[in-house]
């Protein structure tokens, strides 16, 4: 981009304070709001987090905390993760973990190493707002990542051909994933890594959510499942998984992770050291002793809150909505995914919703890349009481019954 | 790039398990360093952190500490920012700044901005090998920023035209900087901002070291000056200056600012959003604490300790280099460059030096666009005692009359 051109536009200001008028709109208090894709803040584990922050600062580790440190991340951090990875069937070392500000990272990092403009990126449709975001930056094409579908490894190459770049990479969010709360099956994550064996791709396994399971049956990582076949081999593995604390410790001190074959998290520890050096120290400290002591038992309260909360939503839409609305049952996570007649558009709903009955959500169409889905919507159970759900869908319903009549 | 390639390639492995080799050397305690270019942690504002921590915390800005933010960065730090602008010249609103994770990230974002492949930075010859870094991820070529030669706007455009790229912006580190502790003067300052205008480009300010002054005459940063000739208006400057806590209070919390007219901040808000979502919150309400109540206070300690150690490494340079070696005398920051006779290379005196005098330094060619500089060496007093500074420049002297007698 040229000054020239920066001086020109004015679409960044009115995205910015598009939004800035929408969460002002959102932080009313009599707004039931479903739209939001954050935790709950009374979940966080604030006690474990006092505790751990001024151990550090007043420990013998205050002046490592606040120094310069390496670009790949704290070495007690990548060994408590190795055994968490380890915990959930991936055979990983400290060397196979980079740590990152957030997966949201991972994800940039991840794009700005593999895509050149017009090559193709296979996703999910709807998929992960935020992957698309990073991804944009490099200027790629999308195809829809279908495993279950006839279209072989071949065909998604010669497509990628025909457009002019080459397929890199298929992008998964593997478990109740945002926005849908689907999560990907056994069957489907095989699938891809037998397309991208085909295709001699990278596959990136977005397990933001992955530790928050209520309910049904474990489904193991795509890099578990391929380093299985790979004889327990990370080494080989095209599988790259991005993990998250924002979604069970705290997103607000930025740290994630990735897990993958050694040259891959070399390449992204370069990218990460001419970015931004490493991600905070103080924060990858604290966070290990709080991952050390309150890991499981904090997941536990989380799942437990969500779960309820979960429960009620699908009571609720299944007490309000009229014939012919469905959506998704989530076995854990934050969202459900609703899909209305076609006759009706999120983005409208929206907007009535907000003036008549004070529920808020996000429409769905926002999420594919192609810019269809406008008759879906997320709705997230995250940070909401039990009687406010109750109250916001059957408002909600109420309103789509009135759009389907009129 | 694609998967075979980053699987093919060992150059990461090698190039990290040198640095590694390096710095485990540097790590005995019998080796004196003046290689590193970090802050000392002795002088960290330790309780400070401590206090702030504890008490964004324990109050009422918890949950808020812990959760996602805005990706302009906590207002209340912008705030704090833009009064520390002000009193430096630059007549800036908290909408004139963004929070980065250190100014490396701006660094980054910039060049992510503005640079396509083949196109023309401009850059001082040495320079910050961070922003090399930064900057070559999306291949430019570089030009010598030499803004007091004969060379014209037209020039510069010319030679990157020539090259099939645009000049897209120029970059300066202005006071003491890394690697050379020189200061741009006034009268650069000032032709840069012709220059830039001449050629319709950025200017981009690195100002990491710019409130380590010890002595001598403050020079108002580009921003400032370019400011005064548009008539206080920030909006109107092509200057964008990039600001950094890692020199003054601590690098481990990952904590700098970009300052700049707003269309440019607007875009590099939508750049952040993609890349990291925002630096972390806790990290920038904790460092809001720490900057309104010590930031005054604690630059002065800052200032008199590396002050103190600047004039010891001055006074055993003048006692023990030999004639022909020459050396800068900077008025702040951590660096001495030091300027060999020709027929000495740099990263050969430093394997001897390590050998027989147990001094480490870093040979200067690394900071040369051109891969020229054989002959220098960079010195950083930040981190050595000055009893360890006496005795370390009194062994390099000795080494260095040796290495030019044989």
């Amino acid at each position: 981009m040229s000054l020239q051109e920066i001086f020109a536009t004015r679409a960044g200001r009115m995205k910015a304070s598009e939004i800035r008028e929408l969460l002002k709109l959102l932080d009313q208090p009599d707004i039931i709001s479903f739209a939001g894709g954050i935790p709950d803040p009374a979940l966080f584990p604030k006690a474990a987090f006092q505790e751990a922050f001024a151990d550090v600062l007043n420990g013998p580790l205050a002046g490592q905390a606040l120094q310069y440190s390496t670009s790949e991340g704290h070495k007690p951090l990548r060994d408590w993760l190795a055994t968490h990875m380890q915990a959930i069937g991936i055979p990983a070392t400290p060397d196979n973990i980079l740590i990152t500000s957030g997966s949201q990272q991972a994800l940039d990092y991840l794009g700005k190493l593999f895509l050149s403009p017009g090559d193709t990126a296979l996703v999910g449709w709807p998929t992960y707002l935020g992957a698309l975001g990073a991804f944009n930056a490099y200027e790629p094409r999308y195809d829809k990542l279908d495993p279950l579908s006839n279209r072989s490894g071949a065909d998604y190459c010669a497509a990628a051909q025909a457009a002019g770049g080459s397929a890199k990479f298929a992008y998964l969010s593997v478990d109740f994933a945002n926005p849908t709360g689907a999560t990907v099956s056994r069957a489907a994550r095989e699938r891809v890594i037998d397309l991208a064996e085909e295709m001699d791709i990278a596959v990136i396994e977005d397990a933001a959510y992955q530790a928050l399971r209520f309910d049904g049956e474990v489904i193991p990582p795509i890099l578990a499942l391929e380093a299985a076949r790979r004889g327990g081999d990370i080494e080989e593995c095209r599988t790259i998984y991005c993990g998250s604390f924002s979604k069970t410790l705290s997103p607000g001190l930025r740290v994630g992770w990735v897990c993958a074959a050694m040259p891959v998290i070399r390449q992204l520890v370069l990218m990460k050291q001419a970015a931004d050096l490493h991600s905070a120290t103080l924060n990858q400290i604290a966070i290990t002793q709080v991952a050390e002591t309150h890991f499981d038992a904090h997941i536990e309260t989380i799942r437990t809150a969500y779960r309820a909360r979960r429960d009620v939503m699908l009571d609720a839409l299944a007490a309000h909505m009229p014939e012919g609305v469905s959506w998704t049952r989530p076995e854990g996570g934050m969202f459900i995914w609703v899909t209305l007649p076609d006759s009706l558009d999120g983005a409208d709903l929206l907007a009535r919703s907000l003036e008549s009955e004070r529920v808020a959500f996000v429409p769905g169409h926002a999420f594919f890349a192609d810019g269809s889905g406008r008759n879906t919507l997320r709705l997230s159970y995250a940070t909401s009481d039990e009687a406010r759900i109750s109250e916001g869908i059957k408002r909600l319903g109420n309103l789509i019954g009135k759009a389907l009549d009129s």
